[in-house]
């Protein structure tokens, strides 16, 4: 067996750290691929800029070449931040959640929604959309408009999930995605209250990452 | 813990289920989904032309219609047969191993290659990723000019592999798609051999479907 | 002379193909093509999800394979069911309804907007578009949500078609495709209505076909 | 009955007019549209360049506009030279032949082929194509670089029509379009000879006229 | 240093051209580029059709021709008419507004909105920009639905503007671009309004032709 | 008038920054935008890899934070290295020179071509024009395959640049841009040569630049 998924949190919020852990859990079987989250040491406390995305990707790629054990990355969040340069510095796989979130709903519907956390992070999103080629199959993007803080939290964090959800189906969305590494506990009672499916991005990013590393 | 994985070949040759159970053996851990191959009974000995491809979709939604205990499907022939009425008789998800391969494939480099069994098959598959909206992230897809059976052989397939694998990353392929479910067992050295990643379809599907089931 | 355009009404509902037969009177010229209209013996009353469109295909592909006479096809249904295979059947062109009312539009206007009958088809009919390229032409397509049935009918029909076209001509269609087989008698009155071209899909195809057969 | 299919060459050559006419013979049915075929006086001899193509705009429309008796237009070059400004000024449908030709092509297989007359005019049709929306379906065009004289005559210019043929399914077209109005009379041996469709532009264009008048 | 820019304002409004030449003084640098403004001689009073805008092709080709002491050519008309064959006209470079204000947007945002003076102008706009492949960045264009006399002048109009400007911003436009060559006077004034920036296509186009002429 | 345009160097050797110095001399006018090249201090002596390209993302977004006398930036690096959060730091015009050159070239030809210095920047330039969304105007790129001293020395780096660059028309490119900012003094040579626009991509930003210092 190779090394183990290792997930970074380029914040350095460690609950959000905990919160992937615990999102996580269900990922860890016997005999499978150890998963490893990590808090980003020296990260800025919430991704919110260009500038706070771009800040961590010397760090990030520090950390994924000292880890030669690993069997694979995952970069945990959404503005997938270094990407390029994570997977330049390792033969390992690197997967950031935003490009396995979208292409893992790109295998349930045929249009894809994005509930974003702020307003200012959707153009961010829009780029990298637009690099992979893939903005024909996106319904629309639309924020909450909460802090990260507050989407973490409880119902009325789930009523405006709803509330932005609906309206992303109304535009065409058979699946939507969960915009933000936070959001995970929130997945399945959306996806129950939607009737469409929801994706947490980290999941489908670990989920790709077992792939490679079971394939043998 | 919900449902197996059901993954269905749609030819009615036994030899390739037994491979394609092989080749997931590594997936099934303890704890995690139960995954189960099938043969579909009735299915042409190898799905090699559109009305192949055709013929098996009826009998496909019959057999996921009838299997309301199962987590996930898995429809493991490269040209996703009967994609659409299998997803609209189930409200589980089914992946196809084409779009799962395609998609999994754009998560590790920004252009692919695909290797096809048979010039035949290409406008097929084409038409398919035209559909997907993502063939400017297509390198090319080459055809073995071999049968399934040779695929599925010794040293003389590999060969083949090797040669029509270098001539995609020539193209620009940064990665490198089996676009048959029987060539399997040739990824890992194909990987090697290539430099670049070999994503096996079939596996990628599977890891997607491992995903929403263990995703909680 | 080459033989009859074969114009074939993949559901069972007879009316429907005497509908299509009254609708294409006026392409039958003397010396011109004999066209034919026949309803697909098995097929399900009407067509109106992917599963009664994929339940046509073998057996469009007999008929289609038994009429060596023929000319040419059409397939008379706007879900173009089975359309690869029927064209790998035959050395005769076949064409899909769809597929000669989109490129027929193209021919009118920069961009074109259908007509569905319910909503549950636009997804299918949005997939074809992808597959073709073209939704990038694509003003929007509305559904009328009514049935089959009362699309064929009268005044309150009509109201409604003329309400759907001024909406899609608001999101800036200069041409409207009537999306169902059974519209073809409101086309000259909502074109006069509307202002803009409508094209009836059926014998946007039978022109194709007449076109192939005498190119000579 | 509406007017006649007014067909216009807007070059000076009336022995093109005379072949076009005689192309179109087959067109003519008892009772169908009349198909009247015009030289435009002052054109160009042939059209070879854009300022060649521009230059025609204006009297074409004069032209157009003049024939308020007509039931619909086609502008038998296939630089489309100022198809828009033509249906500017006429209610009747206009048909620019690149624009049929390019269409048709697209019912009869997924990728098309375009044999061009020379080496300059390929950007000009790129340039129309692109703006069409339907570069990702071209595989490729090619000129034979032979003069519009040597075109229409004989067996040399048969010759090099297959060769660039065979050059273009090479590149994927299952469908092969005739660059020039003046070539028609190629098109069945070439067909035959290519195995796949052959389109004539001027055919596809008079076909899709004939489907507007006789819609009713 | 090579020949002067010289601008052509292909309507025959002298008062246009004034306005162009006064827009234009900034950019006249001792030691830089002469920037001559011209009107079209029998040009019509203002573009507003797509005959008016074919209608100066040839006029605007044997200016250009006539100009061989010329280092660069600005077609100030933002139909960019006879783009084409200006270019093949002259070895110089040759800028049409739209085409130089739209690249010079996407210098600024991912997305960008265009201010049209009339409703009928916006399908020919759309036209040139499918053409240069660039309609996903469009966030929209919406006219203002006055006269070009209104839009040069005062108050209202730049209320109508602001109105307008914010509307495309609502839709996603991170940019700007003045769809006239009238507007320029308006630049700075709905810059600041607006908060984003404001592009007059015709000095985008000059600073484009100083960039070749400089380069040396 | 407002400040200087401010080209950047990101690489820390400093010929490199002369170099780009004296081939700006020519856009230094009388009464025009100073322009101020400067060299990024602690940057790597080349930006040859992806994590070259974003080591100098933080202390680019440093300097431009401190030069709030500035008029406009220039990143005068062809990957274009942090783009996004340079604009996110000021409210002043940041002009890439990959950005700017490819739409500078796009106002020239309806293809264009690249030289780039090696074959690892392909990939990071196609990502960046992918996300432009302009890879259908993309003739080709192609590497040189010489070092960066080697680009910016004498003949023989020539002689490689007119042998690519002829490859590069030969796939159907109109245009060439030079892919490196030191290259500049072949431009007008290598234009000469080949017979068509080339670009050097750093003249291009300043021109842009200018522009927005001059619009007023």
């Amino acid at each position: 067996m190779t090394g183990p998924i290792v997930v970074i949190n380029p914040n350095s919020n460690v609950m959000v750290t905990e919160g992937l852990d615990a999102v996580l859990e269900l990922f860890r079987l016997p005999g499978g691929p150890v998963i490893e989250c990590l808090t980003l040491a020296g990260g800025p406390f919430g991704i919110e800029s260009q500038l706070d995305s771009d800040s961590v990707i010397l760090p990030l790629a520090q950390l994924i070449e000292s880890r030669r054990d690993a069997g694979a990355f995952v970069i945990a969040c959404y503005s997938d931040p270094g990407i390029d340069t994570c997977r330049s510095v390792t033969r390992r796989p690197v997967f950031g959640i935003q490009e396995s979130g979208v292409l893992s709903a790109m295998a349930r519907a045929d249009q894809f929604g994005v509930l974003a956390i702020t307003e200012g992070s959707i153009a961010r999103h829009r780029r990298f959309m637009a690099r992979m080629g893939v903005l024909g199959r996106l319904a629309g993007e639309i924020a909450l408009n909460i802090s990260v803080a507050e989407s973490a939290r409880g119902d009325d964090a789930f009523a405006k999930l709803v509330e932005v959800g609906q309206e992303l189906k109304t535009r065409g969305a058979g699946v939507v995605i969960l915009g933000c590494a936070g959001m995970a506990r929130h997945r399945a009672g959306l996806e129950t209250e939607l009737g469409v499916p929801v994706i947490d991005p980290t999941q489908a990013a670990v989920a790709m990452a077992m792939g490679t590393l079971l394939a043998g």
